[in-house]
């Protein structure tokens, strides 16, 4: 449903009045790849061949850019760019680009799986952010069990869990969020949660519609280079 | 939108509780495919090269079984299905599926385009229906405009459109309407309409899931032989 989510906001983000003007994709739901975190964790088999598969299969359809709508699978991004020679857009690059300006310098909270926090990736990708953690605690307690409900379609439950963790982050003293998976979007609810959420998936379906429009290299590409 | 709509339905009708249990999909968003309701009016050109270039592209990439959701495409069914060698569902088949049995016998109202409407594809794969069309007046001024608003994300006016549209057909005696063309499920209003709407993408999203959980040869094939 994450997929679905990312190419609903794809669809919704590309200024088009007839199919024409949309955008031609090549989407691979490659749902048998291996659980990212487990890997991560090293309680289960890489996802990267099957991420290296996935990636060819798409360049070999005529594919001239490549989106990944998982963060989790970020952590074998210099594996799979390496692998085709098609630019893969970075879905960290997106999500730091949504950063409201006013917060510029103060701390900003990621929720994401627990391979996402353990390796490091937002972090790695963008040091200069004052990036606060949420404890193993309230990732083993709210977010894992929130993505754990949206990939089994219970939103109710899914949503008080991403609350849970929004406000303990907050009390760390976050001033935004970024969603840093994609199942977690799909958790929001409408209560006011008093820091801005910044939609990882929706900051990679804009990246991407502005990339396959303007024809430019990618802005992952700009970053590698700073 | 559509199509995003299609696979929506697709992974809510599969019962699955993490990635791995969900149907692996390649998905070919084939936006410059020219508009086929054009091409059967004799105002454009044909859609059939680009549709078969798409068939040849998801059956090398491994899928075992092909849907189109597009209503009008299967004006073309014949010609895409004897170009590859995987099955192809009929979404035409998967909508009559969904008729609730009590209406067996009734008129049956068809809202879809005009490409779908003049090349009779309905009635030719399911003449022991008694369609009710719509008149050429209601498909002009409601239903292709009903879809051209889905198509440029004006939900609102669709709607509205949609309802009028519904409305003639159940004054032509309709008791259940077939929603022909993947667009207008997405103009659905929750007003009462007072006859079952039978959504063409559900059905074919849900024909899509038992066919690939099953392994069973596609309800197309045998309905073919009957």
């Amino acid at each position: 449903m994450a997929t679905v989510d990312f190419l609903r906001k794809l669809t919704q983000a590309t200024p088009a009045s007839c199919d024409q003007e949309h955008i031609p994709l090549v989407v691979h739901f490659s749902s048998q790849t291996p659980d990212r975190s487990d890997a991560l964790s090293g309680v289960g088999p890489s996802p990267l061949p099957a991420l290296i598969e996935s990636a060819l299969m798409i360049q070999r359809s005529g594919a001239r850019g490549l989106v990944i709508p998982c963060n989790t699978a970020h952590a074998w991004y210099d594996d799979v760019a390496s692998a085709i020679h098609i630019p893969v857009l970075h879905i960290v690059d997106a999500a730091v680009e949504q950063l409201p300006p006013a917060l510029r310098g103060q701390p900003v909270g990621l929720l994401a799986t627990s391979g996402t926090l353990n390796s490091g990736i937002y972090a790695a990708r963008h040091p200069e952010i004052h990036w606060v953690l949420p404890s193993a605690h309230v990732v083993d307690l709210f977010v894992m069990p929130a993505i754990r409900c949206v990939k089994s379609d219970d939103m109710t439950r899914a949503s008080q869990l991403l609350d849970a963790a929004v406000y303990s982050l907050v009390e760390q003293g976050a001033r935004a969020i970024v969603l840093g998976c994609t199942e977690l979007p799909l958790a929001r609810s409408d209560r006011n949660l008093r820091v801005p959420l910044i939609d990882a998936t929706d900051a990679l379906a804009h990246m991407a519609v502005r990339w396959a429009l303007s024809g430019l290299p990618p802005a992952s590409e700009h970053m590698k280079g700073l």
